[in-house]
C-alpha cells in the first residue's frame, strides 16, 4: 500500500499526505471525491462540457448539494475567464471540471486554474480518469485539491482500484466536516487511517480488492520506469499519427483545436450517410478491434479510438486505421 | 454477467430478478443494501451482537435514519421472541441481522424470520458475507428481503464483486423511493438496467471490476458443481474435527451452543496468561498460516480461525492444531 501511495504521488505529481486507491473503479473515485467534499446545501459549480459533468451533478445533487453548471458545446474547453465569471456569480466552495473529456475527446487546459479557484476561496477538483498519464497533469504545480483516476486506462492495470488524492486544503475541509460522509466504505478519514496517511496507527477498515491492487502498484512501477515525460510524449506522437491518418481517410476531426485534443481518446464525425453502429460492428468482427460510438451529448456523432498505455502504439495506429479504411468502404457498399 | 447472475441465484436460492454482484467488496455491498433501502427519517432496527451490527448502525445513520438497536452479547445470537419484542416497540421498515457473526463465530437461526419481519410490515435484510456456502442460508424460503455476501469468503474468488439479491417486495420499496439514494455507483434501479435485471434495454452505468467478475463466475461455477448441500456439509465436517482437536489441546470454544457456531470462522478462547498477538505472530512466522485475533468486542478474548471454501479441508485443520499445540508450548516457554 506505501508503494501504491509513492507511485501515485509520482503519477499525480504530488506530495500530499492524504494519496491513496479507493477500492472500486473510476465512478466509484468520482463519488469519493464529492462525497467526502460535500455536506448538504453546499455550493457547487461543475464545468460541462460532455458526459462527466453531468454525472458529477447527479452525484452532487443526490448529497444534497446546490449544484450550477458552466456549460460549453461537446467539443469545446473553456477558458480562465469564462470559469472566472462562473465564480463570480455562483461564489461556490468547490469546483468540478474533467481534465480528459472521454465523451469528446477534449484536453482542458489546467495551468493558472487552481490559483484562479483559490483566490475565490474555491477548491479545485479535476476528473483525470481518461487523461492521467497521457497528457501532463500536476497536481500540486496546477493546484488541483482533488484530483482521481482509474485504473485501467492509461495505467492498463485491470479495473477495480482508482487513485485519489487530496490537498491540505481539502483536507482541512475534510476533517472540519460537520456531519459524516454518507459512506463509509469512502468515508476518507477513515481510510487515511487504513492507508496509513496520517499520524494515527493503522486501522482496518474494509476489505481491499488486494489482487488488483498488486495489479495497481506494478502498473505504477512501469509508468515510473519509463517516466512521465516519455509517457506524454509517445501518447501525444500516436495521437498526432492517428489524426493525420484519419484525415488522410477523408474524415473530420471532432476536436477542430489541435491543441486541445485528448491524444487518449480520438473522436471522429462519422461520416455523412454511414451509421456508427454498423462501422464499429464491422470492424469488432473482421478486424478484433473495439472502436466505440459516442457518450452522452457526442452518441450518434462520433466514433472514439483509445490509444492509451500498452496500447497507445504505431503498430495499433496502422491497423486501426486499415480496419476503418475497410469499413468504410464495406460499409458503404451495403448502401449502393 | 447472466451467467454471474444465475450463480448468485443458485448460492443465495433464489428467483430474484433483481439479483447481481455489486463492483466492491463486501463493506461495499453492506452500503448498497443500505443505502438503496432508507431514506431520510426511515426506522432501522439492528439486531447488533458483534462488529457488523455496529457497522450497519454507523452506515444507517450517515444516511439520516433513525436506528435502533437490539443488542445481545458478543457470542449469542437472536431468538424469534426477542426479534419480535423489537419489532413490536420500534416498528421499523427495516431489521437488520448478521447470519454469520465473523467476529464472535455465531450463527444465527433464520427460519421464521422472515414470517415474522412481514408480519410486522418490516423488510428483513441479512448479511452473509461470511456464512454464504459454509451454511445454509435459503433466501426465498427463509423470507429474506435483501441478502448480499462477499466473494472472497466461501465462494474463495479475489475479493472486488459481492453478490447482492433483493426481494419483489424490497425491490417496490427501491422504485418507488422518494429520493435518489445517496449514490449513483450503488444505485439499485441503474444497476439493474447496467445489469439487464428488469424490462428496460441494457445500459451502460459504471466500469465494472470486469477480470474480478469474470473470477466470481468460475468461483460460482465451482460453488454449483460441487453442490449447496455438499458444501455445507463439509464446512459443518471440518469445523466440528476442528472443535473438536482445539478441546483436546484444552482450549475453551468462545460460542457455547454447538449449533451456534459458525463453521467458516471458528472462535476460541485466549488462555490466561497468553498474549494473543505472540500466538499468531509466531503461527504466522513458523508455520505460514494467519491465525487472526478478535474484532470489535471479542479483540483480546478471543483466536478465530477461518475454514472457507478452498480452504475448508481436514489437511488444514490438522495443520491448523499442530501449529496452536507448537505456538502453546512455545508462547508459554517463553513466559516461565
Amino acid at each position: 500500500m506505501d508503494e501504491i501511495k509513492l507511485g501515485i504521488q509520482y503519477a499525480f505529481q504530488t506530495k500530499n499526505p492524504l494519496t491513496l486507491a479507493v477500492s472500486g473503479t473510476g465512478h466509484c473515485a468520482m463519488e469519493a471525491a464529492v462525497l467526502n467534499m460535500v455536506e448538504q446545501g453546499d455550493k457547487v459549480l461543475v464545468a460541462v462540457n460532455g458526459f462527466w459533468g453531468e454525472r458529477v451533478t447527479d452525484i452532487a445533487k443526490r448529497l444534497g448539494a446546490e449544484v450550477h453548471q458552466l456549460v460549453k458545446n461537446p467539443g469545446e474547453y473553456f477558458t480562465l475567464e469564462e470559469i472566472e465569471k462562473g465564480l463570480i456569480q455562483y461564489a461556490p466552495f468547490l469546483f468540478f471540471i474533467t481534465h480528459g473529456e472521454s465523451s469528446t475527446g477534449v484536453v482542458q487546459p489546467l495551468d493558472g486554474l487552481g490559483e484562479l479557484c483559490h483566490r475565490y476561496n474555491c477548491l479545485l477538483l479535476v476528473d483525470a480518469v481518461a487523461s492521467l498519464g497521457g497528457t501532463p497533469v500536476l497536481m500540486d504545480q496546477q493546484g488541483i485539491d482533488i484530483l482521481y483516476s482509474g485504473s485501467q486506462k492509461v495505467l492498463s492495470a485491470p479495473p477495480g482500484a482508482s487513485p485519489i488524492s487530496f490537498s491540505n486544503r481539502a483536507r482541512k475541509k475534510i476533517y472540519n466536516r460537520k456531519t459524516k460522509p454518507s459512506s463509509f466504505y469512502l468515508d476518507m478519514e477513515e481510510l487515511a487511517k487504513y492507508w496509513g496517511c496520517d499520524d494515527n496507527p493503522r486501522k482496518y477498515h474494509h476489505t481491499a480488492p488486494i489482487n488488483t491492487f498488486f495489479c495497481l502498484r506494478e502498473a505504477l512501477a512501469a509508468l515510473a520506469e519509463k517516466g512521465l515525460e516519455n509517457s506524454w510524449k509517445l501518447h501525444k506522437e500516436n495521437s498526432l499519427y492517428l489524426c493525420e491518418g484519419l484525415q488522410k481517410l477523408g474524415l473530420k476531426l471532432f476536436v477542430k483545436e489541435p491543441d486541445a485534443r485528448l491524444p487518449t481518446v480520438n473522436t471522429v464525425f462519422i461520416p455523412e450517410g454511414y451509421d456508427w453502429k454498423e462501422i464499429t460492428e464491422y470492424i469488432m468482427k473482421n478486424h478484433g478491434i473495439e472502436v466505440s460510438g459516442g457518450l452522452g451529448a457526442s452518441a450518434g456523432k462520433v466514433l472514439r479510438i483509445g490509444l492509451m498505455g500498452y496500447n497507445s502504439t504505431k503498430f495499433n495506429v496502422d491497423r486501426v486505421l486499415r480496419a476503418l479504411e475497410d469499413a468504410l468502404q464495406h460499409c458503404l457498399k451495403n448502401k449502393l
